[in-house]
This record gives C-alpha cells, sequence and structure tokens, in this order.
C-alpha cells in the first residue's frame, strides 16, 4: 500500500512511527506546508526510514494534491491536518481516485436562530453529502478513523454486536489525569480545537426526536475513569461520534461528554464570558501598527504548545464507550476503553499520550484495509466494519484495551 | 490657569466636562493617541467649549508633549493615561518646567526572588528619586491626585489633622453596588489597570517593619459600605495609598482593600493562569503578518469600553478611608467616603460614575493651585496639603462627601 500523510505536526509525526513498524506499508509520502517539518518526520525515524519521504503542499490546493497523489501512485490519502483542511482533502481524493481517511469530520455551522436547541449544519454534513459520488467511483472515504472519533465507535459496533440485544444510551466519555511540570495549566492537545470543540453547541442524538444540540457544557456528570485516572466530571461537547454511531448502530440515545474537569470548565467559561474565545478580530496595538487579531489566537499563543510538552507530562489519558442496555433480558452496563501512559508513549515511540493514542487507529485501519479485513465504498465511519479485527490488532500492536462491567 | 491635558478615555473626557464649570481655567487642551477621541470629548461640552481645544500626541514621545506644552504655553501637564505613561509625561512636564498631576503613580517591579515578602521597585519609586530635580527646578508634582490614590489620601490627613491623636490604621476600602445591563460581565474601570493593580504583590505599611507585600488577593475581609451598597469582600491590592500616606501621615498601618467579590476575583485568576494578564508581546497571526502583541492588550479589547457602558450601568461606587485610633484617650473609629450614584452622574454629566469620580478630584486640585490655596514644589502626594479646603470645594462642586462613626 502506497500513502499520502497530510500534515507533520504532533498526531502526523506519531502515525510516521507507529507506520515505519508494520510491514503491511509499501511507501509513505509525508507532505506538510511547512516542509522541514514532514523532513524531520522522516529523519526521526533513523534506520526504519526507508519506505518514507517527505514533501511540500498546501493542504488547501486541491489540485497540488492531486499531483501529488498521482506522483507518488498513492493508493490512499491519509489527513492528519486540522478539520479545516478536510473538504479540500477530501474532494481531492476522490478527484484523484484514491480512498482517503481523516480524522476528524467537516465543520459545523450553528443554526443561525436556535442554537442551542436545533442542529445547523452538522459535523460531517458536508462529506456525507458527497457520498453517492465515493459510491459510484467504487472508492472508500473512511471518516472519523481516530481514537475519538475512531476507536470510540468501534467500540459502539462491539458491544452491538456481542455485548447486548438492545442498547439504550450509547456515552462516549473522555478523561485523563495528565499533569505538566513547571505550569500551573498547560492543556495537553490543541486549545484552538478544545475551544472550538468546547464553546460550539453540543449535539445529542435520541432515536425519537433526532439530532439536536443543547447549551455548552450541559449536563454535567461525574465518570470514574480505569486504571488510576479515577473521577473526573465531563459534559456535553460537540463530537463526531454523535452524529457516526447512529448511522450503523441501533441505540436510543447517542452522547459524547468530555472530562474537562471543573477547574478546565471554568476556565472556558471565563475566557467565553470575556470574549476571548472569539475568532472574530479585534484591534490591538502591535509591532507593526495597530492590527486586526483575532483573540483566540492570543489564548494559544500565550500558552506553551502542547506537542513540545510530552516531556514534561505526567500521567494517562482514557478514550471509551460506555454502553447501557439489555443482554439476555437482563440490565447491562459497560465501558470498553483504551488508555495510554505518557511515560510509556514517550520512552517507546518519543510522542505524548494524547497525541500517540490518536494515531494508532488509523495506521491499524490502513492495515486492515491493506490485508482486505475491512473493504468498502462511500463515505462510511469505523463503526461501518467488522470491529473484532481492529481490536486484535491494536493488541498485537502492544496497546491494549479494556471491557469494565459496571 | 492654562492646562495640557493628555488622554481622552472615560476619566480625561469627564475632566473636561467638569473642567467645563468651573471659572479658574483660562485654556484646556485635551490631547491624544487618538486625534479623534480628543475632539469628540471637546466637541461634547456645546456651547461651554470655548476655552478647550484638541490635539494629537503620542503621550510616551517626551519631546512631542514638551513641544505642546510650550505651544500652547501651559502651566501643568495633567496625565490622565494609563500608568505605563506616567514616566514620559512626568519627565517631559519637568524638561518644559510646568506642573504636573497624575492620578496613577509609576508602575512598581515585584522583587526578583521574593515577590510576595519584600518589596521591589515600589509603586512612585521612579518618580520619588526625581524629587530633588522638581524642587531644585521649583516646581510641582502632584502625584496621585484621583479619587483613590487621591481624596483617599485627602481623608487620611485630615483625619490626622483634625479626628485622631493618634492612628493604628489607616486602611482605604473601596467597594461598589454597580452592574451593567446586558453584559454577563463588563468591568466599570479599565481592565489594565485592574489587571495591574490586583495581580501585582499587594503592598503593606507597618511603622515597625516598613513596607513588605503579601500574596494577591490577601486578608480577605467583609466591608460594610454605606448609602445603600452593603457589605462587599474585600481583599488587599497593590495601591498608591499604602505608599503615599506614610510619608506625610504617623499611622502604625496603612492598608488597601478592594471590594472585587468573588466572582471577579475569580476572572482575575484564571486570566493569570492562562498568562493573558502580561504584558510582555508574544507572536500571532494579523491582518498585517505575524506581529507581536501584548495579551493585556487583547483582554482590555476583546471588552466592552467601561467609558461607553454608562447608560446601561446601575448603582452606586464608594471610594473611602477607614481610620482606627484614639482621639481625647477613646478608641475611635471612622469611615470617611464618598458616594456616586451612576444615575446622578449620568444625567448631571454624561459620565459613568467611576471614571465620573475619578475626574473630579484633579480638577478641584487644579482649581486650589490656581487660587493658591493649596501650593509646594518637589514630588508630593495629596496628603502633603492641607485638607480642608479640598473637602470643602468638593461640596460646592455638588458632590459632598461623608463622615460614619464606627
Amino acid at each position: 500500500m502506497r500513502v499520502l500523510l497530510v500534515g507533520a505536526g504532533g498526531v502526523g509525526t506519531a502515525i510516521t512511527r507507529i507506520a515505519a513498524r508494520r510491514s503491511f506499508l509499501d511507501h509513505l509520502v509525508v507532505a506538510d506546508y511547512d516542509l522541514s517539518r514532514a523532513e524531520a518526520a522522516v529523519a526521526a525515524l533513523g534506520d526504519r526510514k526507508d519506505r518514507f519521504s517527505a514533501a511540500r503542499v498546501d493542504a488547501s490546493d486541491e489540485a497540488a494534491v492531486v499531483a501529488l497523489l498521482t506522483e507518488h501512485r498513492c493508493d490512499v490519502l491519509l489527513n492528519a491536518t486540522d478539520p479545516r483542511f478536510v473538504m479540500p482533502l477530501f474532494q481531492a481524493a476522490l478527484a484523484a481516485g484514491v480512498h482517503y481517511l481523516d480524522m476528524a469530520m467537516s465543520l459545523s455551522h450553528p443554526h443561525p436562530e436556535r442554537p442551542y436547541e436545533v442542529c445547523g449544519v452538522k459535523l460531517g454534513d458536508d462529506q456525507f453529502a458527497r457520498a453517492d459520488a465515493w459510491a459510484e467511483a467504487g472508492k472508500l472515504a473512511l471518516v472519523g478513523m481516530g481514537v475519538e472519533p475512531g476507536l470510540s465507535d468501534v467500540f459502539a459496533r462491539y458491544a452491538a454486536d456481542e455485548l447486548f440485544d438492545e442498547i439504550e444510551e450509547v456515552g462516549i466519555r473522555d478523561g485523563a489525569n495528565l499533569t505538566v511540570e513547571g505550569y500551573d495549566f498547560a492543556p495537553s492537545f490543541s486549545i484552538w480545537t478544545t475551544i472550538e470543540e468546547c464553546l460550539n453547541p453540543p449535539v445529542v442524538y435520541e432515536a425519537d426526536r433526532g439530532w439536536y444540540t443543547t447549551e455548552p457544557f450541559s449536563e454535567p456528570e461525574v465518570f470514574d475513569f480505569p486504571e488510576g485516572i479515577g473521577p473526573v466530571e465531563c459534559v456535553n461537547v460537540e463530537h463526531e461520534e454523535v452524529l457516526l454511531v447512529p448511522r450503523w448502530v441501533d441505540a436510543k440515545r447517542v452522547t459524547f461528554k468530555y472530562g474537562l474537569g471543573d477547574d478546565f470548565i471554568g476556565k472556558l467559561k471565563t475566557l467565553h464570558a470575556l470574549g476571548l474565545d472569539r475568532t472574530a478580530p479585534v484591534t490591538v496595538a502591535t509591532d507593526l501598527g495597530p492590527a486586526r487579531v483575532s483573540p483566540r489566537d492570543v489564548v494559544a499563543a500565550a500558552l506553551p504548545d502542547p506537542a513540545t510538552l510530552g516531556e514534561r507530562m505526567h500521567g494517562k489519558t482514557c478514550a471509551g464507550t460506555w454502553v447501557k442496555g439489555t443482554k439476555d433480558g437482563r440490565p447491562r452496563e459497560v465501558y470498553l476503553y483504551h488508555v495510554v501512559d505518557n511515560q510509556w508513549s514517550m520512552r517507546e515511540y518519543g510522542s505524548q499520550a494524547v497525541v500517540w493514542q490518536t494515531a494508532i487507529n488509523p495506521v491499524a485501519a490502513l492495515e486492515l484495509l491493506a490485508a482486505g479485513a475491512w473493504t468498502g465504498k462511500g463515505v462510511l465511519g469505523p463503526e461501518a466494519f467488522p470491529p473484532r479485527p481492529f481490536l486484535d490488532l491494536l493488541v498485537e500492536y502492544g496497546s491494549p484495551w479494556g471491557l469494565r462491567e459496571q
């Protein structure tokens, strides 16, 4: 299999390190807007770098991406950029006649009048609108194939296939106990994206009501995470699983709650109250004279870059799917989960836990597609495929998952 | 008297409105970095604008300020800018050979190793270091002549002169019950200055220990403010009175506590944790390309301008000086205070209560200097002058002060 990986940030770099240890790959081109980042990712592979090369590309330039896919005779485009580039890369893959994978879906737009009640444009809507074209082309766009969305969706399908007869609720629950030495406050993930996720209207699915939205930070609950992480306050957040799971899994309700913790929720609320979450620019004095600046960009710039914090980070991150329903006429409740210890991921791969946990999943999916264990065409989510081979492959990769009966 | 007023923000604009009703003034030039603000301040005076003119000036450009003072044959420079411009304006006045008034003193710098125990460079240190040059020039720099510092210092001197034989503690206490319609959060005073005051190490004076610092928000107490404002949680804050009062008034202890309330304290703590209180610039994308921006400037720019909120504001603000000691061998405790009702200041002057309350004091001080009731040379605080004429003048201006025996 020949792959074009677009994006050599934290997740893209971790993808090269995981893929380099697997034999299914014939060649992988790492392309980034900043060529030196792509070259650094390849160079860091050391004596495993034979099947890798670096290139420069502007992810928003569809024609340039098509040319790169053709030049390198790629079978698949793996998108590891931020969600703003989903649509041009998704379109470029279709135009070039190759398969496509991403880890986040096309962006939502809130309902103009009733943002906290009804959906506007939903996450992934722009991609699903083009499903017929992909099916006709006989190509697969496997969307939302990171850890969340991604592994969390595989867990939901696994629960439906093997653990439950009827499902009342699928609730993705994400939590961590990561701390960063030397910082009172240092998010382990892009603050720009975290603000986007947390301050957009959260989406909820109910079988008799369809998709609808709520106020930010709604339905707080304390969820007890496994492997020593413990109880963390979780709240509703806009996330792809809520849009993906109901398309392939029969569940009365689907939610996503993010374990932000009291302190982080308080900080996000303060940013919102002060108008510092906004992307619309304000005018301020700069060294170049009065200029227009997005407050959210300043918030990101004032914090340390999370990709550089791996060495100072301690603790574990947990992604998982809580499912409630019945099996053989009896109530059942399970939490299917995947935990990564930062110390382990830093030692084994030189990647911090959160980006490494995202990166392993698209590599495993590519391996199943290369082997023919997963096949499909059209625009499909991770829950459209048989879950067992994927979960077994994680174990083979040395990163097992867990099941807790509640 | 001919005056150069630098700064046509909320306080500067209120100064023009108050001064326009007094006859001691021959001419006042309002100068601002943004000429349109200065012109707007003058235009708003209507048929009282004869003795006023507008100019553009960069307050950090000493030579330009000297030129403006000379061109308009000014007797005095009144500084109504933020504290960053204290030193260039103070120096420009000395260079031009004119008197100088401000409402905040030169900035402090925390002790590099033990910021929350000992003082580094204190508020006003840079100004007092030049006291000899002012005295030799025969000119007066009257520093800290707003409401707090300013009127609060006059109250301290009045207490020492007329109400007490011995003073145990002078405690400035500031509180309000102002709310702003339509905003979850809208500070009624410059957020830039509020951050500076509240996140710097608070300074305390004790006669047997001298000046020392504490942790931010230390020694919380609930103080009961008069005229219906009621109890408000107050905490130690860095403020000029603590540096000024002990130079002229004999007191065993001097403190300043600000009635911030829980919610505001929480927001300030968050800004600090996120590094958004910093003035040191970060690099961000702007419409002019990557530029250096001070995060604190962005916080200020993202909030509504407090000077524009008067119409939506309700409630009263109180500034005052609590004094504890003995008189004729008996314990005594008084609170000397000044309250402004926003509805009144908006109706009478079109200025919101907090900026109006600041602005009245330098105008009254100028009037006493013009009349020769106050005279002096060198760098002096408000408590260096006889307090009675000042307190009587406030009554004449229609804004009386109060005394509460505790």
